[in-house]
Order: structure tokens, then sequence, then C-alpha cells
């Protein structure tokens, strides 16, 4: 026991591995079973006999400090005083759960379908049933309990392909289209697509920007993959420049077999959304090196900045044309951001591109052993990809809906990085696009010391005093990665505005005492 | 190419992996994308560098012969004549698209968590609007839309902990319940902590009924883990004896390390419902070899034949009590089979035992880097795990469409079972519980001689001809395994009663003039 406790404490308590540590400390977290009544001897699966990847994994974003904040909101609702009045969940883009709203023709089109009995019913518009009637002819016995084909209901992948085909200007292909359970499960399909081990036993090695979203280095863990990261630079609100592409590369080369780059657009934790140019580099840097693209595109549609566009890697790849027709690309779509912030339907689909044949007969193989992802989070993206129409009953509301969700993160967007900005010691590029910013911290040497004495991360102490101390809840930067000796928190731009401007006081003053505290 | 295909050949058409072959023969289902007109030399992801162990996954569910029957019923549509009017498709487990209606409580409940204004509406009985309350009040913002925790809706996990205590009569702690996307992601997340490879390279062993449920031999392949394959007894209603356990283990101990055994119960594809001394059995065998239990128990409410009745592990580990405390057991229940048949909505939990808390974390770990289960899938196994009260206004209609579900599936199992076993050349056991048979068919040696020069399974060859002939949908017996030299396919007994009649009855003829023409 000790060992293994020792061994986590060095990776601290910001990994969730390391949350096996804290929950240790918080009897009521942690002790669900018995751990000492059991005998243990004979048990096949112990911490010592699993998985060794699955213990390597680290997943900051549901970490200990949320578990904090659940146990901090439950002391609130029981009547305990605090110099704050409630949890502000900054952590998680989790939209509903932070007030967005649901768009009313999403949910009256997945209850239609849910409940063909309401097509009887004179409230809902009649584009909402006829949208549900168009679902429900493709599913086996007109039921949203039917499996779907392995890749998705046929004519809402059609209608994802015709999305894209506007979007984009070039044609797209349904059948390169499958639907997942979110769209991590397509990520993690095209990585374990591409995981072998080398004829040395060299790893499979995938470039990652740094700061990154956990889940790339979660499953590079859980694949025994190699994990490449190259670095965003932070002066340039958060670009990607080829030198440092190179630089990472050529590093990781005596360690791995490169295969793969990913490439989060616009970018979770940093909100930067990427020119035309910079992707245009991107596919040249893929080429040259022989590199399969992983293009995270699930916030095309949050782009705040004047100036910034969405481009996505489909089409500028269409673009630079056929002596680019052996660069391979996925790219990731979810319902969970963008306008809609459906997270718990979990949908979610990837587009592939100059996949052979046989290895999408491969692909679908490996979606078939999964039967097939849930009907309501396909259906919710047949919404967003195929919008009311302007001469339809529901486009007028859909419309105002979906603004008023932009316009509020658009608000916030700035709002935020403006606040965070202005105080001192804490820096904070534009958020051009995404529901993220990831200010910098200046933190004291003397902060710096005292928290790695305590085998904290800097950023991690000062996260979890904040929470004491304002209620806000934040992801501390180490959880993402980071350039040596800075310190970063990453904070949504979801909570609703008044919640917001009142949340961001408590933590000016927090932060002004605490600098003083430890200066 | 030519390697290539002459590969999968080998394996023959009724793997997945056969599929490949199958559709390259199929002109309309090979070619989305021109394999020749595109480059392929720098493809960094091609058949020959991709994964091998996706490579070596199959999956006969959804096979070739799903496709073909895919086209005779287009072929159908467009006015070509058959000796048929309709396909009947008795390939999968999938209850809606096979005529079984959902049940309007659980639709009721989801329609109205999905789109909260019908909360309003008279026409929604008092009962489902309290469990929708229920269910949304532990949802973040009251949303279907915000991520749960990974477990699972915690209302829900207590509603489900509370379900297996009244079954067993012994306590479950609701965290040990943790929902996923079907059962399946939640057996391959088990078997995915198991995984290590031993100190000289050893793959982990896990003992596999035979025959079983593909999803087990597909994930096996995936994780590089081998199959220890245990054979059920045909002759003894597919039960399972000790002396066979013991058999296959023996001989498998020195080509891996065994740590687990899978059980499927009521069996799939076999129908067989395990007594509990069976099961005590297996427990013992369990705790003498230091195995650790999955029970695939997803059809525990399909019992249909007469002094059969459904026993959990869990309930029976629980009876032999303190001295069984070493021996690990995940027990994993679905929405997709039993009497709501729900297989699109993706609902499936586990519940572990005897799993320490370390490790229980790092399955929590597991389950949060993919963030939650669908909320849609997690509501209906409530309203399955909590059905409305004798006192409730839902409880008759519910009370009634379920056992209707179930009166129909029992009245089917003996229709099946009966056509099938007064066929000259068919045997078939009774089919105890879940919604399958395994009926033995007897082939003269000419046919199998055929079908072998062609680089078919018999069994397979068989099951093509009757596709084409009766427009019946079946699995060869090749894709779950079998005793070597035996044949047999799996049928459901899902189709609607007369269509089954009226396509039993051509079953019949076209098994006596094909056998006519063979011998």
């Amino acid at each position: 026991m000790t060992n293994t406790v020792e061994m986590w404490s060095v990776r601290g308590v910001f990994s969730l591995t390391g949350r096996v540590r804290h929950a240790a400390q918080q009897s009521n977290l942690s002790r669900p079973r018995g751990i000492n009544a059991q005998r243990r001897g004979a048990k096949v699966l112990t911490l010592d006999t699993m998985n060794p990847n699955v213990k390597k994994m680290e997943y900051a974003v549901r970490g200990p400090i949320v578990q904090r904040a659940v146990q901090i909101q439950d002391e609130l609702n029981s009547g305990t005083k605090k110099p704050f009045e409630e949890v502000v969940r900054a952590n998680i883009g989790d939209c509903h759960a932070t007030g967005q709203q649901p768009l009313t023709f999403i949910r009256q089109v997945l209850a239609l379908c849910t409940y063909p009995e309401l097509l009887k019913d004179d409230k809902f518009p009649a584009d909402a049933k006829d949208r549900a009637e168009r679902i429900l002819d493709d599913c086996g016995g007109r039921s949203m309990g039917a499996y779907t084909e392995s890749g998705g209901i046929r004519v809402i992948r059609q209608d994802v392909a015709e999305y894209i085909r506007q979007r984009d200007g070039f044609e797209s292909n349904w059948e390169s289209i499958s639907f997942s359970t979110g769209a991590s499960e397509s990520i993690k399909s095209i990585l374990e697509l591409l995981n072998t081990t080398g004829p040395n036993g060299e790893q499979t090695g995938v470039m990652v920007p740094i700061p990154q979203y956990p889940l790339y280095s979660a499953t590079l863990a859980e694949y025994n993959m190699f994990q490449i990261g190259y670095f965003l630079d932070e002066d340039n609100h958060w670009s990607l420049t080829n030198k440092e592409l190179q630089r990472s590369l050529e590093a990781a080369k005596s360690q791995c077999l490169p295969k793969a780059i990913v490439v989060i657009n616009p970018g979770n934790p940093t909100g930067q959304v990427l020119s035309k140019a910079n992707i245009q580099d991107i596919i040249k840097f893929a080429k040259k090196e022989g590199l399969f693209i992983l293009a995270d595109e699930v916030y095309q549609q949050n782009v705040y900045a004047e100036g910034c566009e969405f481009h996505s890697f489909k089409k500028v790849l269409c673009e630079m044309g056929k002596d680019y027709s052996d660069v391979q690309l996925a790219s990731f779509m979810s319902t969970s951001k963008g306008f809609m912030g459906e997270c718990g339907l979990r949908g979610g689909y990837c587009e592939v591109m100059h996949i052979d044949d046989e290895v999408m007969l491969m692909f679908n193989k490996l979606n078939s052993a999964k039967l097939c992802s849930n009907t309501h989070g396909q259906a919710a993206m047949e919404c967003v990809v195929n919008p009311p129409k302007p001469s339809e009953p529901s486009y007028e509301l859909f419309t105002q809906e979906k603004n008023d969700v932009l316009k509020s993160l658009r608000a916030k967007a700035s709002i935020v990085k403006e606040t965070f900005d202005s105080i001192d010691g804490v820096s904070c590029n534009a958020i051009q696009g995404s529901m993220y910013c990831f200010p910098q911290l200046d933190l004291p040497q003397k902060l710096v010391d005292h928290a790695k004495s305590k085998n904290m991360h800097p950023d991690a102490f000062y996260c979890f005093e904040l929470l004491e101390n304002t209620g806000l809840c934040v992801v501390p930067g180490s959880g993402f990665g980071q350039v040596d000796g800075t310190h970063h928190f990453r904070c949504t731009i979801l909570p609703q505005e008044e919640q917001f401007r009142s949340v961001m006081k408590r933590f000016e003053t927090f932060h002004n005492d605490f600098m003083k505290q430890w200066r």
C-alpha cells in the first residue's frame, strides 16, 4: 500500500491517478467497500495485477478539484456559511449544467421520435413532425429502440454529408461518416486503428498540442502509444509554428514511430482559431512527414473574434488538390458544443478522407462490434446539421435561440478575457473561439516552493485556494500540459453572465490578497 | 492486394474479415471511394500498416449474410420476383426492428425528460411525470443534455441497487454500479482492466463458452487477449460441466495466463438457463483457479421454460458466504433485451463485487475519460428497474404490455423449437431463455465437401441458400464457434408470430428439397 500511494504522490493530486490519494484522505469518498474487511490475497484483479496502461491514464477535467467542488456545494446546501453562496463550475464544458437552455426544435424532434403518439399533437410544429418522420422512416420498425447501422442512421449520415458540402464547397460521401457515442469514441477508434508496435517494440507516436485536451493524453496512455507534445505559442495567440512541429517531431523520432498529428481547432483549452495559412502549413508538414491528421473540430460553430473564421481541414486539404491525396484525415464533430451544448446525448461523428476501402471496412467492423451509437445522439445531430429553413415554422425560434446562445458566449468571452487580463499577475490571450481560456498566473517563488514541498503543482495549490475562497471551480493548467515553470488554469466561459460578473469580482479580491500573502 | 485477399479467404466468408472478400465481389457495396484512383504509397494508414488486432476481429452477427439480406429486400422493394414476399430477419436480437412495440411508460418518461414542456400536458399520467421529475432533479441544470457523473445519474444507480436487492435478497451498493453505452461497453472495460502481458509475454487468458456471443471473441482479438474456449454440452441442454471447464483450462495454461471466465446466462446463442447448482460449481471453480467471473446476464428477464428460474451470480455468490469473498464478479445488464427491447437507446450497466477501492477508482477513471454514457439509455433503465407500482396509474398498462411481450416470446420459443426439431436432419434443444436457438444441422458429406471447395463453412453455404430461397436470414454457427465437424445456425425468436409460422413452412420445404439435392 505505502508503495503505491508514494507512486501516486509523485504524480501530484491533479492527475486522476492522484485522485486516488486525495480520495484516500476523504473518508466519505473513499470507502464504499471496506478494503481491510476483505481477504485480498486470492483476488485476481488488484492494483498490482491490473492493466498498467489504465493506471497511467490521467484525466484532469474530472479530477479531485471537482470532487471538492461537489463537497463544498453539499456543505452550502446544508447551511454551512462560506464567503460565497454557490459554487461556480467553470471546470468543464457542460453547457446545460451551467444554465444554457436546450433548443426547442431539437427537443421537440427528439420527443416526437421517442413517443410518436405526439405526432398527432397540434402543439408541435409541422417541420418538427416532418423531421421526426424523416428519422423514424429510417429506423428499424420506425423505432428509436432499434439498432441502427453501425455507422449511424443513413438519412442522418446523408444530411451530415450535405452540411459538410455546404460548409466547405466540396463533396462529402455519407459512407465516410460514422456516428459514435460522442466525438470521444470516434477519436479513440481512429487512434486504435493507427496503433501498432514497431519491429523493435517501438510505440506509435502521436503529436499532440501542449496544452491539450486530456482525452488525448489519457487515450495514448490507455493504448500504450507515445505522446509527442508540440507547444503552442502563448506569446502569439497560442498559434502553431512549423518550427516547433519540426523540433518536437525530431526529438521524438528516436523514441517512437510517429504516425499522426492531433490539431484542436478552435482550441481547447486555449481558445485560439487557426488561420487558413496555419492549416496549410500543418497539412504540408503532415504530407512531408507521412502523418495522419486528426482534426478535432468540435468547436467549429464557436468562433467569436473579429476577423477569425473557421476553416475545416477537409476544405483546406481539398483546396490543396491532387498532390495531397495521400494525406489522410479524420475530422470530428459533436452535439456537445456549438450552440446546442447537448453533452448528455453523446452525439458525435467523424468524417474520414483518403482512407482505402479495405481500411474503411476494418473501421466499420470495429464499430459494428459495438453494434451502434445511441439513436438520440444521432437524431440531435440531424437537427444541428439540417436546421429549419427560412420557410419553415420553426425557423425563427431556432435562429433566435441559436443566436442568443452564441451572442451570450461571445459576450462572456470578452468579459472573462478582459477581467483576467486586467488583474496584476494574470495574463490571458483573447478567446477567439471554443468555450475556454487558459490564463497564465505569475506565481511568487515562495508559493511555488511551498506547493512543491506539499507535493502539489503550484497551479493546483492556487486553484484549490481559489475554490475554497470564491467558489470558482477551474482546472489547473498542469492537467493540460504547459511549458515547464509556467502556471495556468483552464476556465470555461459557460456560467451565466450575472453569475460570472459576481464571481469575477470575488476572483479579483482573492487573487490580490493571495499574491500579497505569498509575495 | 492478392496476398490480402488470400489471407481473408482462409478465414472464410463468415467472419467480418471475410466480409471484405465478400464485399469485394459485390461492386455496389465495395467501392464507395475509388481504390485505384488514389496514390497509395505515402499513406500512413493502410491495411498493411494498421493495428493487426483490429484486423483479427470477427463479428458474425453483422456479417455478409446480413448485407445480402439487405440487398434482397431492396430487390423485392423494386419489384423483383422471389419465392417469398419479404426478408425475415432472425439474425440479430433487434426487437423493435422485428415489430415488437416499445412500452408506453418508458417512452412517456423519456419524452417528458427530453421536452419538459410536456410536464404541463394532461395527456401524460402523473406517475410518468413524477418519474421524469425524479430523473431531471438529478441532472445538471435539469437537462438530459448535461453530462452525468461518469458512473451514471445517481438516483438511477440507487434505483438499480434497489432492484438488485429485491431480486436477490442481498444488499447492493449503488457505487458499485456503473452505466455504459449498452452492456457491451462495460464488458469491454472489465476485460480491459484485466488485460496485462505476463513477464514472458504471455497473453491474458479468458474462458469463453463455445458457442459464444461474438462480442467476446471480437474483444479478445481487439485487446490481444487469449480465448480459452470451453464447450457447452449440446446433448445436455447446452449445460456446462466442471470437467470441461477443467479440461479447457488445463489445455490453455501453457499458452496464456488465465484470469477470467465469461458465463452467458440465459445463454446466447444457445438459449439455456443455468441451474443454481451449475452456478455454484462455476463459482467454486473460479475460486479454485483464481478467475474473475464476467456474468453476462442481459437476458435475466427472458426465462420461458417450466421449472427454469434465473439465478444471478451475485445472489449465489452471496449465499456461498465469506469463504468466497475473494471471488470477484462483474454482472452485466442491458435495456436492449428483456421485455423492453430498447436496443437503439444503448442503456447498460455493470455491478461489480469484491473489487478493491483502488481498482474501483481506476475503473471510474477509465469511465470518466469517456465522460459519461448517454442519458436516454440511463433513463430507460430507470423505468425497467423501477416499474410503476400497483397503486400508480401506469401500472396496469405497463404490466399488460410487458406480459404481452414475454408471452409472445414464450409462444415463439415453443413454435421455433418444435418446428426445427420436427424436421429431418435438424435437431434443436429447448429454448429455456434468452431470444435464440442454435439448432444443429446434419449436413450430407457431399455438401460439406462442396462448400469447403468453395472456401466456405458448410453451415454458411446452407444459410446463404436458405436466405435466397425462403427469405429467412439466420447466422451460421461458425460465427459463434461449435464442435469441429458439427454445423449449426443461430435463429432469433423475434419475428412476429404470423410471419414466423409462414417462414417456417418455407423453411421445411427448402430444407427437405435441399437435403434431397445433396444426398
